[in-house]
């Protein structure tokens, strides 16, 4: 027997049966970030590895353990993984923000527009060891706001709404938005030292991970699942005097725009991003549906990453949120699909399939979904499949109807049959498409 | 100065004056293939080693030369490229077929239903140098219709004039489709003897590539682009009685249909596919506006595939077109993209950006695409943005408007202006979104 082949672990097949949910998504975040004026924007699936690491930061989890690297070259596949041909093409991308920063700086955006407002859709990679929620590939859709006219209070709260009104869209209601802010880049170095003094007391009784982050990034040490570690910093409280009077301006000025449009949302001070780029304004949304694992998404102001990047000194903001997370937390609160087929063509007898594969071809031409048996069979089991189909209707072509020229046409909804004459079938199929 | 970026070779970004070009051809797409009873279906990026080795053959470039193998593990970026604790992931997917089939045959599909209509639409890789019109990351829209009563020339037909049908709908006229058959496993054996006895003569003349193929896949001397090689091909005349009777049957019977749908091809007996998979029917549509690289896409019959990947004894049919070959032939064959926002608001001071922030809101309240410079400007730096956005209509708020609490409305189409009253906003609203 042939080797069996598997699905590769941590990814997964999206079958015909979930495909009507992703197109729903799909369709959704495409009508609202048109309706706020995003256009969509599409990066390759892999890019040079060090501008992942530039962004993300090189002492973050992601660049450090889950980079999933492209490799080009001859090999044998029954040899070692290596081969002296080989070359590194990149890496599988892990988010979608550094790729459109690098797209905006290398086709010149900035030069063309003074805001640019980016959207995009698709798959995002993380070598991470597969468990429940946590895919090696997963699904993003995300927004980019990046201009030298992009540092406003509207535009940060805008991009907030935009989240909270596609979340809406696809029918979630129990999430909930926390939103922070981090200030300036010296405002975040402010915070750093604050934090350290305050966690320094403390230091030892903190994770092993939290350790090496008090030294790396005391920042992530605010985002740590360990109990513990929670606990601790939970005791601690350090204000917001580390923040500039302007940095603190403009985030009451986001706080009141949001309150403007009547966006419910927590202030929350221990809220920080996992990755180095974000200043000023963050946010998170969760669902306490999804469990452990409960961000639908994220998001904030990166207004240093352009530049840190190698192009002009503009300022952004963008969130994502993650496909599948979305699809989890509207379980249950999905209507089932449509029928598929619209006509189910049988052929009582074999020598009857040539007529009805034309008819077939007659009805696609209508715009209507049709199908067949390509090979000839029972009524009973073409019946079966026209079932399995969900076809609204089935037409039948048998002894009968071939010698008067007609065919029998089942409603599949209420069992109703009649003779149609096959020289008026068009203006009949005209009509099942207006009743669809 | 921070290091600059680029987008990896062989790749390119799709930007958002394209998307509307990528847009089109998915929709024509997905509205064909449903019309045709074909179902989507998603696949990762990436899958097993060993699948695209099985399924393209050992021998073939794309395995020998073209795989993009993806690399866990962790590793720092200065390091050398491999790291003990390094794994194979998979390869990124040369191609749908495999992928879908590996997906048939692991969730069971022949157990539920006798035949299954797939369709795909996505990124392909090869790690082949790029030039072009060959990329390494590329797009194809395919379909596979696999299952136990799959057999059917019918079948063949219907597969075929799909692909004719989206071409078309894609505004394609100059395409030319060639078919042609290579029988069962079997006849297929035969025809590489022959073709051995009919070329053996002149070896020595054939380019290096030829000599090693035709110790290893002798049908692949008949795809090599190389004038004399193909000059010589050409020369030699094997005609089709190395196909059992029933073979030639069945290829009669397929052009027979095609020649009841009406569908113009060329029986073109020098047409072979170069991946070991395919049995009887094979064809190839190509157009000459692309120059060398003239196929936009290709399929066939693959009676084997199924079984040998693990699976049960199935037979299947399908073809991939290229996304990329498509939209280059459809080049000035497509009419310009439509306005994108409905509506710009404009702010005559800075004090009336609340105003305008919440004007913007309504108007995506219904359903009406909205913009607006978020840091205040001059009216005539504003509006050169709503020119920019080929905005619809512009709203206008100034130190009258907010005192008669109103908006002038201004139709960037005809240059008409008029005050509306803002409690009758909705009303106007609704009646753009009509006139849209």
């Amino acid at each position: 027997m042939a080797k069996q082949f598997f699905i590769p672990r941590g990814t997964s097949d999206i079958l015909p049966s979930e495909i009507p949910f992703w197109q729903a998504l799909e369709n959704t975040a495409r009508t609202i970030c048109r309706l706020y004026g995003y256009q969509e924007i599409r990066t390759p699936i892999f890019e040079e590895t060090e501008l992942f690491a530039r962004s993300m930061g090189q002492t973050s989890d992601v660049v450090q353990k889950q980079m999933l690297r492209v490799l080009a070259g001859p090999r044998d596949f029954q040899e070692t993984l290596q081969n002296s041909e080989d070359s590194l093409a990149g890496v599988l991308r892990p988010e979608g923000t550094a790729a459109i920063v690098r797209s905006y700086i290398e086709n010149d955006f900035d030069k063309r527009e003074s805001l640019s407002k980016l959207f995009y859709m698709g798959a995002m990679f993380r070598g991470e060891r597969p468990q429940k929620g946590r895919l090696r590939q997963f699904h993003q859709i995300g927004v980019e706001a990046i201009g030298p006219s992009s540092s406003s209070p509207y535009l940060d709260a805008d991009v907030i709404a935009l989240s909270v009104n596609l979340l809406k869209a696809c029918g979630l209601t129990n999430f909930k938005l926390k939103i922070n802010t981090l200030g300036t880049l010296e405002n975040k170095k402010a915070f750093y030292e604050l934090l350290k003094r305050k966690l320094q007391p403390q230091l030892t009784e903190l994770c092993e991970d939290c350790q090496q982050r008090f030294e790396r990034n005391v920042l992530r040490i605010l985002d740590c699942k360990n109990e513990k570690c929670r606990t601790i910093v939970r005791q601690t409280s350090f204000g917001r005097d580390w923040l500039t009077q302007d940095s603190q301006n403009y985030f009451n000025a986001v706080k009141q725009a949001l309150d403007m449009l009547n966006i419910v949302f927590e202030d929350d001070p221990y809220l920080v991003r996992g990755l180095d780029y974000y200043t000023h304004t963050v946010f998170e949304i969760s669902d306490s549906s999804l469990g452990s694992q409960d961000a639908l998404g994220a998001g904030g102001r990166y207004n240093n990453l352009v530049s840190e990047l190698g192009g002009p000194q503009v300022d952004a903001v963008g969130f994502a949120l993650g496909m599948e997370r979305i699809l989890l937390a509207q379980q249950g609160k999905n209507k089932p699909c449509d029928s598929f087929i619209d006509v189910f063509i049988i052929a009582m007898d074999a020598q009857y399939t040539k007529n009805a594969f034309l008819l077939l071809q007659e009805v696609r031409r209508c715009n209507l979904s049709a199908d067949m048996s390509y090979q000839a069979g029972s009524l009973k089991s073409q019946m079966r499949l026209a079932n399995k189909l969900s076809a609204r209707f089935v037409m039948i072509l048998g002894e009968d109807e071939i010698k008067n020229q007609e065919v029998t046409l089942k409603n599949m909804q209420n069992g109703m049959q009649e003779k149609i004459a096959l020289n008026s079938i068009r203006e009949k199929l005209d009509k099942l498409k207006i009743e669809r």
